[in-house]
């Protein structure tokens, strides 16, 4: 898969695409203001914190493909003297908040939401587990669930409509609060049960 | 363990502590009333739809045994036209409503709230899945925790104070959903990479 990295900074966007690089050779990654990689992209994967969605995608609504697919994985938790809280949008969720804001010819979808970002970000670990993938619609689930199944060991489930959100967001939720009580970095879930 | 099978109705409870003890030998359950049943246990598990543990524990507050365990496992789902629904409790979840309903002298924990029925009825399925458990404190989520694990390849997991009963129950609601997406009767979960 072909990858545009987007930031504010380019410069930063292309140095750290180069170091990414340099670490896998196979993968083809670049850098780009979040501008160019949203107006070059298929398939845009939100990855900045909850709090700055709205900023950073009131700036480019004019930016997107029409078609395009826009996948959140952000999740509304804040950490109040080291906790982490829940901070519910007026939407129900992360996930709503940003089909609210985006226009209707860009598809939205949510994926990567309690996957741990410590194995999220190593290549050679195994994921092992299951990921919640809802959506505006089955043909949206079925784009975001081909994403999901290029990650080795990580089976994607179709939770329905984009309201389901609400439950997966709060299972990230539930996943940190975890990680802090047994004191590990990578609790997820998996789905017993289920011929998927 | 020794278990008493409440209900309003004695005969009844009796009739199927009977057909029980009939099926499971090894089982030690008499029938008796919701009354008789709550003030001769140390640990009650309220076992009556949702809707109905207003009214149940509003006639027995008085037969609870003082440090009684009551243990909730109920889940605020309604089904309208055949479609599951989420009816959130104004207290936030059907735990949360349990505890303001008793007094203090009883604990209250939640826990069986996310195993399919259909295993559960039946003592020789594996249930090989994790159960989360909640509830007013780290000694009554550990008595809790005890019960769990009295059942065959169910683990306990501390999710916390009786608040992640929120989080529990939409859980729940989650596998009804997934079990008529995906046509299954027995969806659970399992939380990978917990050193529990």
């Amino acid at each position: 898969v072909e990858v545009t990295l987007g930031s504010r900074d380019v410069a930063r966007a292309t140095e750290t695409a180069a170091r990414l690089g340099q670490a896998y050779p196979a993968a083809r990654i670049t850098g780009a203001s979040n501008r160019e990689a949203i107006s070059s992209s298929e398939v845009v994967v939100l990855t900045v914190p909850f709090g700055y969605i709205k900023m950073v995608l009131e700036q480019q609504l004019d930016a997107f493909q029409p078609g395009a697919l826009v996948i959140d994985v952000t999740v509304p938790v804040v950490f109040e003297s080291g906790r982490p809280r829940f901070a519910e949008p007026a939407e129900g969720s992360a996930g709503e908040c940003v089909r609210r804001l985006l226009p209707d010819q860009v598809a939205v979808a949510c994926a990567f939401k309690t996957l741990p970002a410590t194995l999220l970000r190593d290549p050679t670990a195994s994921l092992d587990c299951d990921e919640f993938v809802c959506g505006d619609s089955k043909a949206t689930r079925d784009r975001a669930m081909g994403v999901v199944r290029r990650i080795h060991k990580l089976r994607p489930i179709d939770v329905g409509p984009l309201d389901a959100a609400q439950i997966v967001e709060k299972m990230a939720w539930l996943a940190i609060m975890l990680n802090r009580r047994y004191k590990s970095h990578d609790a997820r879930f998996r789905v017993v049960g289920l011929d998927v």
